[in-house]
């Protein structure tokens, strides 16, 4: 890599020619095929922006000038350029994160992965430099896609207010999105300039209408449409010029010297100013160009010729629920699903390939997933909304104002939710189960295996006037894990091996394992315990605080903020029905973590086994009045404690 | 009213001649008056929708249609209309909501007061009639200004995303936000089509500019910008036809017969079609259209003749609020406002007249309003965000990602917090307290009185490194409750009879009044009672566990859900610490409330101090084991008890 290895930071850019930039274009691919497909990663859209990416950091001078990414994910480019080359290991424990961060470099802002949210930056950003006399300059990125958020809108409906606040905003408008749409923009060509970027924008349109696939999914059109709306809005006579925002382009986002060009002309108008780039997903690499479905946008460690992935993936969560929901479909019409723009990951793929009138797809739009589903719901169907349990923040008042208070039979199925791991502080879905809690009438589920999730998936449709959830992990779904008996609507999943049972050990979702390898750690110690998994962590169970008054110590776990969540709801109910039982709540300590693996992220905040058996150990000692530091020890004994 | 009594549902409106409807639209703004200013309500609004309600009512077959009102305080007009006339109990407990109610009629859909949600629940409506199959109409009502909100970009996008689902969209554009953007639209009237509905609005266009006052407020060109390019949005050639939305309009929104042809033409279309309506918003009633500032939109009881308030408003929690960042912005230069579009309710007209470059109104965007500020933050200003508590659950995620993620000194002043009363379920702020726990480093400050709010003001707007949130009551603020001492950074508000005291009672905010009276009546029980006032909710002050420890009972009060507020946070930290002694923590139970006013929600939730003190005292008999059914009945005695 003789250009890239000697890019220490933007202005090392400087001095390159167009050729130059062209080769360390190339160059740059090379690596990112190599690093990515082995740590995986987002490949797809960092290959579509390496040109887009050279060109911002020629034309700005970041980090004075701020160079701001929606979403994130696409900033590997970025961190290339800006000093940032060992992506050994990339979104692993102390190697670099998957998303800007703030930690890692001067020229990094958004560390928020959640979409639609540079405009808003961008807008704040821009006013702290007016105030403050400051004539550095702001330049925004985000994608077509994130365009449909709300906040987009909100966003531009106020910097469009302030005609002589420098803004740039460069929409990455990626070919795949784009293609269908060029009929679309057609009907605009007359009135556009006579560009160099306009010259290749047509030679490059007219390629891409020769390899647009065609493709017949039912599904397709419905997306085609909300698309080509959007698309239209692009379009220079579109609502960006009747807003008062200038606008430059089309440029083709793969040409260095016309997006320099652009984005010089941008940065010298003054005021604030839309930069409509067309670029490819996957752009350069094969096997992602050949992929309909999203053009390896992110990927696990794959082989760099093929594209394959280097393990299969076994059942996960996601395919569990995707099946069922299937299966509803087949028994009842009038469940309908909805997707905020991420039907495959959320499973409802197979869905939508069964009834392709009963899925809807409402683009990357949380709050309109939620009110629409209030909206059907009301209309007398029953709506599943599909979505990772950290977006749902996104819909909160909706959950509230708009499910609940209008008693709503809306069922929220959470994915990824608890610690997710690589993918950092704004992926975690750890925030649910504490927010959720003060909907009045939500019922909340957390089943614990694939079994769980199918029983309860259907327990959940089967309420009408209530908004339900359903929150599973991300990944592999363990083994079944057996209930040996019911109190209540409660599994029991051991029942104490005493008559005087010492520890009720509450049991939260996938956790369950977890549970039943304390309480084995705990009967060592000739402590004994009860495990019970709530299935219905809201409401607490009416059963709950009598189970509990016959214990010494009550113990919630669940992989959930502490703050809140389950533990504090069962503690409450135990003190609303007057038991005063000790408790102790296990959960994620109310902190945002770091981007490592599940595994190591559960061992750094303490939600293991011998961690929990240990301080469980030392508070029943207490308890008995005779702390054995000997007992706790034992504990230690079983793992190594973590350094 | 010859003609309005005579009107027991919708279909009534059929047999009436035009000439009629003329008489009746008259009456009815009679009686709006009338009734509105004995109790109070939303009077300017609804005088700007009383041709346009029975034009829909009048085309439209509610309640098999469905007619949905956004934010929902326009809809008295709906309600004479539809079997509802006796206003004399408005917003009061026992009669009318404020809002459109399902328990009320069967004409209503939508409850929440929340702006933007509408066009989200008529998709939702109008996607169950096709896939019920059923050829039910759906009409939304909207205002100009809730088109600024996201959702309704959100939901713009998904409707217009199906050419041929039936849907009307009535955009209800009043004058007042219309007027400075005739300018806009002349440029577009080539291309309108020559309607009867178009020649009204060229002479009442005339009209309007001649009528329009001549406004010299720094801020006024700052909102005139942002509603100008969203009228633009507006325009035949704008936006809405880009995204494949039918136009019809302009029409003039007190055109009974206009209305009427418009409406019957948009149900005939069966797609998706806006129907533009001009609106005059306090039309009729002299002393609303007089009055700049907001033309009567909510109003207290006024003398119907003069318009003026029948009892003069002392000193209140956002004045006092309004007062001091007036001398913060005179201190601080780096400190802004934000607001989203509520000027002047949440107390900032006076910083914005004082600081009119450090100003921002974002519109009806509590999302881009929480963003922006990480923005200003980041950009090296300290901004303060003040809003109604119950729409910062708008913002939760950029409150959590974009402003705690990035740890962004941004303060949020949270008016209206607690039970607010007669604006129904979704206007109390009772939520806050509970769902801000989680947020990681988040400061939350609630203010027992004026001193207070000025004190923590200021002290939130220190910290450089995270959220703060100040969070008031409505309406008036009571006497200084002064400190008698001070423990950790918690102001003791009443200290102990005995050396050995049995309770200590957590003050929250502006219950501090109410808490020093449970603690008299405690006393008087022979319970020796500490009061303080933590001041700092979030985080638990340290010195929260040994205080605690010193006492038998902890009893907290919060005007907030019961459920993950501060009492389950200082239960938390009481575990944390391995205090275990018991607690209870009075609250707002977890469901929704019906309207009525402060008192009467306070006093049916048991939030008294003759309630609380009854259950304290029960509590600690039974700990004594020596339960004393005459001391109870003690406390009962002190006020009648309730029904």
């Amino acid at each position: 890599m003789p250009l890239l290895t000697r890019i220490r930071g933007p202005r090392d850019l400087d001095r390159l020619s167009l050729e130059q930039l062209d080769q360390l274009a190339g160059e740059i691919r090379t690596f990112l095929v190599e690093a990515v497909s082995k740590t995986g990663g987002h490949l797809g859209p960092n290959l579509g922006v390496v040109e887009l990416t050279i060109a911002l950091h020629r034309v700005f001078e970041s980090p004075k000038d701020k160079v701001l990414w929606d979403t994130g994910h696409q900033s590997y480019v970025h961190k290339l350029l800006t000093g940032r080359q060992d992506f050994a290991k990339l979104k692993m424990k102390g190697g670099l994160s998957g998303y800007p961060s703030q930690a890692e470099s001067e020229h990094d802002v958004i560390e928020n992965s959640h979409a639609s949210t540079v405009l808003g930056w961008a807008d704040g950003l821009a006013k702290a430099n007016e105030v403050r006399g400051k004539s550095d300059h702001v330049v925004a990125v985000i994608g077509d896609g994130a365009l449909t958020g709300g906040m987009a809108w909100e966003a531009l409906n106020n910097i469009a207010d302030a005609k002589d606040r420098p803004l740039v905003i460069v929409v990455n408008d990626n070919e795949r999105s784009y293609a269908p749409t060029i009929g679309g923009l057609a009907n605009h060509l007359a009135t556009l300039r006579t560009t160099d970027g306009y010259e290749r924008f047509l030679a490059r349109g007219k390629d891409l209408l020769e390899r647009t696939p065609v493709v017949g999914r039912p599904l397709y059109e419905t997306l085609h449409g909300a698309k080509k709306g959007l698309k239209d809005f692009i379009a220079p006579q579109g609502m960006f010029e009747d807003l008062g925002l200038k606008y430059v382009g089309p440029i083709d986002g793969h040409d260095i010297e016309a997006l320099e060009s652009a984005l010089a002309r941008a940065k010298r108008f003054g005021g604030p100013v839309i930069v409509h780039c067309l670029t490819e997903k996957g752009r350069g690499y094969q096997p992602a160009l050949q992929d309909e479905a999203d053009r390896f946008h992110g990927i696990g460690p794959i082989h760099p010729d093929t594209g394959l992935p280097i393990k299969a993936s076994g059942a996960d969560w996601t395919s569990v629920f995707g099946d069922e929901m299937v299966e509803l479909g087949k028994e009842r019409k009038d469940i309908v699903a909805i997707t905020a723009a991420m039907l495959q990951p959320v499973g409802l793929k197979k869905f939508a390939d069964a009834f392709p009138n009963r899925i809807y797809d409402v683009g990357i739009a949380e709050q309109h997933g939620a009110v629409s589903a209030a909206g059907l719901a009301t209309g007398g169907l029953h709506p599943v909304f599909a979505v990772y349990a950290t977006f749902l923040n996104r819909a909160f008042d909706q959950v509230l104002m708009d499910v609940a208070l209008h008693k709503c039979g809306v069922t929220f199925v959470l994915d990824r939710a608890g610690v997710t791991g690589t993918d950092g502080a704004s992926h975690n879905g750890m925030w649910d189960m504490s927010i959720l809690q003060v909907v009045p009438g939500l019922r909340l589920a957390a089943p614990r295996d694939a079994d769980q999730v199918r029983a309860q998936l259907r327990e959940a449709v089967e309420v009408k006037d209530a908004p339900t959830v359903v929150r599973f992990s991300k990944g592999a779904v363990g083994p079944a894990v057996p209930a040996v008996g019911r109190i209540g609507g409660m599994d029991v999943l051991r029942a104490p091996g005493s008559n005087v049972p010492d520890v009720l050990l509450v049991s939260v979702g996938a956790l369950a394992p977890m549970c039943l390898e304390i309480a084995d750690l705990l009967d060592k110690q000739g402590i004994s315990t009860t495990v019970v998994d709530p299935r219905w962590v809201k409401p607490v169970d009416e059963a709950m605080a009598p189970l509990a008054e016959q214990h010494r110590v009550v113990v919630t776990v669940e992989d959930n903020s502490r703050v809140g969540g389950v533990g504090s709801a069962i503690a409450q109910a135990l003190r609303d029905a007057g038991v005063d039982v000790p408790l102790r709540d296990f959960g994620i300590p109310p902190r945002f973590l770091d981007h490592a693996s599940r595994k190591e992220v559960m061992a750094e905040i303490g939600l293991t086994a011998p961690d929990i058996a240990r301080q469980v150990t030392g508070l029943v000692a207490k308890l008995d009045g005779r702390f054995d530091r000997s007992a706790a020890q034992a504990v230690d004994s079983v793992e190594p404690a973590r350094d």
